[in-house]
């Protein structure tokens, strides 16, 4: 497929919902993905299975805080530089990329670097919503390794990695993160066409643009944009619930930027005062409480949206005062899996609760 | 000239001094070079202007907190690995390497490494001294990259960092050592024979050496090892002024390990109680100041020595109650040049003294 002004616009609208939070506003990305456009027309994403076996296939990425990609802005050749580099050190050419998160400007972003390196996106991409961390990607879950990896950024600066180890691996690329100031581009997973036919999760561009243009739509007929995505989203196949988990204002918020994440929580309070919501976030919203009950965690999705426009607000944006909907939805089956929950579950965040599936615990989600 | 066990004794002795309480305590390099000396025989340590100009030379050393080094212990391949890894990158063959900084540890660090890869060492260093940061050393006064360098550590990663800016490299080098557990090897500088001609600071290697052959020939003869110690500076050329700034006992002292360093102060009071000494260091011992005067600063170097054995004690060893004598000396003369003091001056520490010659301050350092 080929996207045009109009698909971008429904990509970032529906990348920001995946996105739980996180993968940064994708706001910076639409404007450089559109001015792209301009320059050399479409973008192109195939998929994955148009891909040979033995192709080079690149999952690439910002990583670090996304309270500091609101500041601090790129110099635009990190992608490609971290993408050159790697075709050096594998002695050949890039054959496509994809996002490492479809979620937030992630699921942009490669757009900008493919149509600069001339090779298409693939429709899929390695995390199915964002991750704060790099082995949460399916691929560490699957065994495969992240390194090499390539972090640029702003400066000009370029680091190769390469551990064995996917947790040190994370730990290398966020300390560079935090030093180059807090946001760095990151190449890394390189992977064969094999590969990520086996274990990317597929087809997420083209969900994420589906429920963008559901909303596009529905603010256009002057329908209700939630439920015109939410029948988007279970049409895909991938994301089977999904529904309102809370609406109200923000009543509290406390966030930092802490070892190189945007951490905090927020409290949400119904308009008749009689019930909260609190949520934990690091960079993405990670767990839900309803009066001290939890009604969702991580890997299933938690996005704060704007309950008019039904703008969804990453975790960088959130503000007191705010009246907005919590919304949550079934995370692809594959990351439910219980060796994917070792990774991406709520234990894998420090937090005590065993996952559970947001269908079972918010039955409000059903109609 | 070849090193033997005796010679490595007296160089770990005179390295340790001249890493002005940094650089790392020498006695697992000590131990680690005896066991190479076994399996392989003597070290070879060669004059600069032996190599020629196209020559590949490679400064290297471990990077981190010396308090950390003590007891995170090396793999053993850390610096092979990285050295190899440059002769990949740069295509050809390393000539020869040489200490990044000839005090403490790391002055003897590079002969292991050599001793793997058969080549030789040479006779000269980057610091004339230790310092703490990457961009303290005299390859980047002189403007020449540390880049492309590579940092690898005691569990197998590799990082390959490449920047324009030799602070910002130190920046991502220390942010990788701090993630890889506080202690780091580096690969740095490569340089061409003729930039180690021209910009190393020579005969180091010998003048370590010589310093701790005199502090073991006094021991063994029972005179004073201070003043063959200093007798045998003076002798050098390089270090031309050298005495006792303090004697007495520390009474105080506060360590941490912050940001990758090993920071603190240092209190000493002399034996009768009438005079006080405090010394601020991070990895090295920076300034000195008695009863509230300042008496010496870097790059002049500063060395807590046991009274009794003239035993350096590195920052990382002190302990409340030592008996020590406080040691300055002149550091070489290319580091107190304005350019050299940009960056290894006091106030590139972040202190409001300007340099002055310690033997313009302390004026007892005459005989």
């Amino acid at each position: 497929m080929l996207l045009d002004r109009q698909a971008i616009g429904d990509l970032a609208l529906g990348a920001a919902f995946l996105g739980s939070g996180g993968g940064g506003d994708p706001y910076y990305a639409t404007l450089l993905a559109e001015a792209e456009l301009e320059r050399r027309g479409p973008f192109e994403v195939i998929g994955v299975d148009a891909l040979s076996d033995d192709a080079l296939v690149v999952p690439c990425g910002w990583i670090g805080a996304p309270t500091v990609s609101v500041e601090k802005l790129p110099n635009g050749r990190e992608a490609v530089d971290g993408l050159r580099r790697l075709e050096e050190i594998m002695g050949r050419s890039i054959d496509a990329v994809i996002p490492i998160e479809i979620g937030g400007s992630n699921g942009l972003a490669p757009l900008f670097a493919a149509a600069r390196l001339g090779i298409p996106v693939l429709d899929c991409d390695g995390m199915g919503r964002a991750f704060p961390e790099s082995q949460m990607a399916i691929f560490n879950i699957r065994g495969l390794s992240a390194c090499p990896s390539i972090l640029t950024d702003a400066s000009g600066s370029l680091s190769v990695i390469e551990s064995d180890d996917n947790f040190a691996h994370e730990r290398l690329a966020r300390a560079l993160s935090v030093a180059v100031g807090g946001i760095a581009h990151l190449v890394e997973y390189p992977l064969t066409g094999r590969q990520a036919k086996d274990h990317a999760i597929h087809g997420t561009i083209t969900v994420a643009r589906a429920v963008g243009a559901a909303i596009r739509e529905a603010r256009a007929h002057g329908a209700d944009p939630f439920a015109a995505m939410f029948e988007a989203l279970r049409r895909t196949g991938l994301y089977r619930e999904a529904g309102v988990l809370f609406d109200g204002k923000i009543i509290d918020i406390d966030r930092e930027t802490r070892n190189g994440f945007s951490v905090g929580r927020i409290i949400f309070e119904s308009f008749d005062g009689a019930s909260r919501m609190e949520m934990d976030f690091q960079n993405e919203n990670l767990i839900a409480r309803r009066d001290g009950v939890v009604v969702a965690t991580v890997p299933d999705i938690l996005t704060v949206m704007d309950r008019e426009t039904a703008d969804s607000i990453t975790t960088e944006r959130l503000k007191y005062g705010q009246r907005a909907k919590v919304v949550g939805a079934a995370a692809p089956a594959i990351l439910r899996e219980a060796q994917a929950l070792k990774f991406v579950g709520p234990r894998a965040f420090g937090f005590e609760e065993d996952y559970v599936p947001i269908e079972e615990i918010a039955a409000w989600l059903k109609p």
